[in-house]
């Protein structure tokens, strides 16, 4: 059977309608048995011999046009393509073809054993190539409250790595009684308590013994600048008289990611969340949800990369995260991080981003 | 017994020649039994209780004073009492204190059980705090022929994380026959093989066949360009007449990082070592030493990233790079390609760097 191209959609006339819509879930019906089909559908029934022609292309005619009229054609017809060869339905978002269809979306893929017209939909999927930066905010956009929203990257081999993007769980159990006015010290880029209260590491899980290993009660407790900052601005720690301020030292040692990092640090706090330093995973933090004393910490959760709101990843730093917190059994989530936030005047956007094999 | 400051050096006379040197390993011995200590030394004495004072100035006085004074004190610190808690005698690296002392090293620590003067060196140190970039030249200039190069790495909360500096084993067996003059179009950014000899992929691992999973012989072979520019170039492959050539289009896709990137392939594969995406890993490539056959292939040894000669690590995406690695069981790796390595021209830096527990 043979389609003709018309204005870059494919139409099929005969028996089209029943043979690819109805018994495959390819296209979309137009009057009577004729059904269009998005160029992706086309190749991937020319590639199978399913049809034999479009207007006189055979697939690699096909393809190579294709990949010349249509925006992103090649990444997304190798999506198309996988998602077909692991058993899936699946539609192009288009207007009239998929219900409410979203703009950035390329496919909407049904469950398995479903399909158009009314097929319950298992993910909304977005496709970009390895060399396309995307922007954090359109992930963040791109999420939907039936957490079926999900990335196609395809790598430079024409592999494909799925991503979910969801909202992740920042939920915590942690109460800490803070201490009042405790001497620290800014040194360099650290502060010191000399004299800390135990219940400030022990319950807390603030700063780390000056001794580390060999630690004994009463050790000098070492902060972060982002620890004291926090604890400075509730009047846990006080700071010498005419110290620099533990925020200005941030801010010099690291400029405004320091305030972005406060600021992510400062909210998972007030939820009762600890975020402990997350350098040996290249994270800003690695997060505990529900510390009772550090004497039985459990596993921590979450890996927390703090951003500015308007970032853009390279899909490649994005595989890296996500992979790694993957292999160390925590969620990777990004704290989107705008300028109206790091002064605590507005809300972080948290993005999680998972694996998922379809 | 007290010690007394002379240009930031502490001398303690007495018996400390017996109490500190010989018994500890601590300082370098002068005339008669007096000995000179590194600020780093004398603070670890002051806070174990071992030194009373330091003019006068106990431990926190100390501290605070030689973190002013001397140049990266506080994280030289934390890095030499991590050492000493591990059981380790060891020396400042400084001119007439070690033997063969190098600019960059910080410390010189020796075999368990050994000390100054002459004991075995385990690993001669570099410490940076996490917020310094370090050099990709300074660390490749840091390794030494005995592979005893490590760089400790001191994180905002004082954890330390120590990594092993080292010289990679790139020697694969691979051989591949590469056919002659087969037919391919560059679609996109990436190029196809539409009638490729069954061995380009099967015997030499190249490309990727476009029906992927599903996969027949005789299938269309898709390649990225950076394994396209390389098979152009032997003469492998054949793009038609008149289309931009493969390396153009990785130009044109990824500027200067193309060159790189084809550089450092280009080297693998005379080295008889396959380079496949490393994309899933975040890296450049993975690498297989040993292709018989796609049919069998083994475990990838390697992850590669490619960089221009000239970059310098944040801390944090090194930790990143070489915890990944090191959770899928392969070593981190990286080209350091300057501007004549990349015309082909000369030789490329390779680095391994991998976690060292000490």
């Amino acid at each position: 059977m043979d389609g003709r191209l018309d204005d870059e959609v494919v139409r099929v006339g005969g028996d089209a309608r029943q043979r690819y819509y109805d018994a495959s879930g390819y296209g979309r019906p137009l009057e009577g048995n004729e059904i269009e089909l998005a160029p992706v559908e086309a190749a991937h029934l020319l590639f199978r011999g399913d049809l034999d022609a479009v207007d006189g292309m055979g697939f690699r005619e096909f393809f190579a046009h294709a990949t010349d009229a249509v925006d992103r054609f090649g990444v997304r017809y190798l999506v198309y393509a996988d998602l077909r060869s692991r058993g899936f339905y699946l539609s192009p978002s288009r207007a009239d073809w998929v219900p409410a269809p979203r703009r950035d979306d390329d496919f909407v893929v049904y469950e398995r054993g479903q399909g158009p017209p009314d097929g319950d939909v298992a993910y909304r999927v977005r496709v970009v190539g390895e060399r396309e930066m995307v922007s954090a905010a359109a992930i963040a956009a791109a999420r939907t409250d039936s957490g079926d929203a999900a990335l196609a990257v395809v790598d430079e081999e024409s592999e494909i790595t799925y991503l979910d993007l969801g909202h992740p769980d920042l939920d915590g159990s942690t109460s800490v009684g803070l201490p009042d006015g405790v001497p620290a010290a800014v040194l360099d880029d650290r502060v010191i308590c000399w004299e800390p209260p135990v219940s400030l590491y022990e319950q807390g899980f603030f700063g780390r013994p000056l001794s580390g290993r060999e630690a004994t009660e009463g050790d000098p407790l070492q902060l972060s600048l982002v620890e004291a900052a926090y604890l400075a601005a509730r009047g846990a720690i006080d700071l010498q008289e005419g110290s620099i301020t533990v925020r200005d030292r941030g801010r010099a040692v690291e400029g405004e990611r320091f305030d972005r990092r406060l600021a992510a640090y400062t909210e998972l706090r007030d939820r009762g969340v600890v975020p402990k330093t997350g350098f040996k995973f290249g994270a800003d933090f690695r997060t505990y949800a529900d510390v009772e004393s550090v004497d039985s910490l459990g596993h921590s959760e979450l890996l927390v990369r703090v951003l500015p709101a308007d970032h853009a990843f390279a899909p490649r730093d994005l595989a890296l995260d996500v992979r790694l917190a993957n292999g160390v059994r925590k969620t990777m989530v990004f704290a989107l991080v705008g300028d109206d936030d790091s002064a605590g005047d507005g809300d972080i956007e948290w993005l999680s981003v998972t694996r998922l094999t379809p």
